[in-house]
């Protein structure tokens, strides 16, 4: 299963389009849009029909492509165009760093082309999605391999949110580390939180753990420390949208929680991440903008509401974890260990 | 509000009946069910419109005089259908030790006064049944109050689950110090977990704190550590359902995590409950039977689905703190400190 799939990658003149499934369906129904109309990839976005922080990336990659491919000078100029497109892109979701970093490799190749003709223009664009979905697959892979080595045969593996195909263009990360254990012959346990407020633990790391055919039970957030003082816990790994140089990871709220108690049992904690989530520009946590959510996804389930009318109600979407409480941070090209900054350091150096 | 009301204490001959808010339609209705039936009551407890340890001790001694009240010869002897209905009740929740506690004492005065007349042992029974009830809201009242002045001015409270009026028979227990605190002038701000799976702090809690007109603010279960990192946090309090003589604490699922977090960030952890939550009978934590909830609470919501079919669920109701993570017990007699086998030893010698 692929989150998103690239319709048409030639012959050049066919109209392209992207075909994503629509994750807000899930888990009862599997359902795929195809448009080549990327205001509604826009939307997708923002609803969380398409999330995970490396899918957002590549999905706003495509939606670049896909509008300039409906360009029409009545839009007003190209680059002004283009502009718009991508500031509107960016004002999505603000935390994870794929998106931001995306935008920027299709902002670097469309400056540097932006002399030639609307065609060509078009043609480097879709050159550079592809790649940046090629790449992500790639990291997928690399980030499984890299990781199931960690961990042990008969582990029970506690895991947050959804970091599998959905959430990326590839095989996932944190999940695929869990699958590829598994393919290994490893005898794997898995806890899915269920991830409150949007559920993508049970509506979406559920379904794709049943695909894959492994032994997973869901449990409420709050219950993975309740399985931690029993023992029942021995590595807890997930995800992350943005990594500083520090080594502070910001991922789905919930995960500081589950760094914390995994601290206190000592059972090792792990995060996956493509390198792409790396964010050099920033040292510490504080930096990191966290997007809050809307409170009727919190105090509305399936359109009925949870709590009382106007109640004040505090969402935010993600947190941030410090590097003391990570054990290590599973990556595409290496698996690093504290102290963070000189690893990426290293990894940055060594492995160009 | 008073969430349990016994509907007619006089002339002796008149057919009583028990008044009860329906937990399981709030926040959105407020619906009273009266009833001499005690079966009724008896279902209500087992699908939580009745609950709250405290709340599920009283309504189960009300059961047993309604059941006594209807006692037809056919039913079969009277002692065997006191032992069947007394049975039937104990069955309903084995967590909370005030169902056993308040079944118990009905047991006692039953098999004190055995011999007597039916309309005698009826008589009796309410009386202890009513004597329970009042004590639970006088207790309600000293927890308030002993409790009250631990909160500092301007403190930022979060609490767990609901433990106000509608969890006893008086005005609540954790939920009672808050409230107590801000009639004396304390500038309080509640956070309040929505507590998954059954949603008790956004349903109830949240409910309650509005009709107090408390500064309250809703946040899922895994948001609280998240603000402890970011010193929003200042005052944790919960209660209890069941607590050994070591100061082991059976409460709501998603306790023992907030409990570690606090400790984690050095933010002072109580509990509040009545003295009659501890149980002497039991040491150590693993003595507590945790109940196990029916999977159908976690995987659906309004009765859709959040996973996909045939999934494996575990979906315990309580988990257990150890006394070192909690800073003192508030009950009606006093606030004890650790070593609690002491301080409770202290408490039943000296307060008799």
């Amino acid at each position: 299963m692929r989150s998103l799939e690239w319709i048409g990658k030639s012959p050049t003149g066919f109209r392209k389009k992207l075909r994503f499934i629509d994750q807000t369906k899930l888990p009862l129904e599997e359902i795929y849009i195809t448009t080549d109309n990327y205001s509604e990839i826009e939307n997708a976005i923002r609803r969380l029909s398409i999330r995970g922080a490396p899918a957002i990336g590549i999905a706003a990659a495509y939606a670049i492509v896909l509008a300039i491919q409906n360009y029409q000078k009545d839009f007003g100029s190209f680059e002004d165009y283009f502009r718009h497109v991508i500031n509107s892109l960016k004002s999505t979701r603000p935390t994870a760093i794929n998106l931001f970093w995306a935008i920027e490799r299709m902002t670097s190749v469309f400056n540097s082309c932006i002399n030639n003709s609307i065609e060509d223009i078009l043609f480097k664009l879709e050159e550079e999605a592809i790649k940046i979905h090629d790449e992500d697959i790639r990291m997928c892979s690399a980030i499984g391999i890299k990781g199931s080595s960690l961990i042990p045969d008969k582990a029970n593996v506690l895991t947050h949110c959804n970091t599998g195909a959905l959430a990326t263009g590839g095989d996932g990360t944190a999940f695929n580390v869990i699958v590829q254990a598994v393919k290994q012959g490893k005898k794997i346990k898995v806890y899915v939180d269920e991830t409150r407020p949007l559920l993508q633990g049970a509506r979406l790391t559920m379904w794709e753990m049943k695909k894959q055919g492994i032994d997973a039970t869901l449990i409420t957030d709050s219950t993975a420390t309740f399985l931690m003082q029993q023992n029942k816990v021995d590595f807890v790994i997930v995800g992350a949208d943005r990594i500083s140089s520090e080594g502070f990871v910001a991922n789905k709220i919930g995960t500081y929680s589950l760094a914390v108690s995994a601290y206190h049992h000592r059972i090792p904690f792990y995060i996956a991440a493509p390198s792409s989530t790396i964010d050099m520009k920033i040292k510490s946590g504080s930096e990191i903008i966290i997007e809050t959510r809307d409170p009727l996804e919190l105090v509305e389930i399936f359109g009925k509401r949870t709590a009382p009318l106007d109640v004040d109600v505090y969402s935010p979407a993600f947190d941030v974890t410090p590097p003391e409480l990570i054990t290590a941070i599973i990556t595409d090209r290496s698996v690093l260990y504290p102290p963070y900054s000189a690893s990426f350091h290293q990894m940055y150096a060594s492995n160009k």
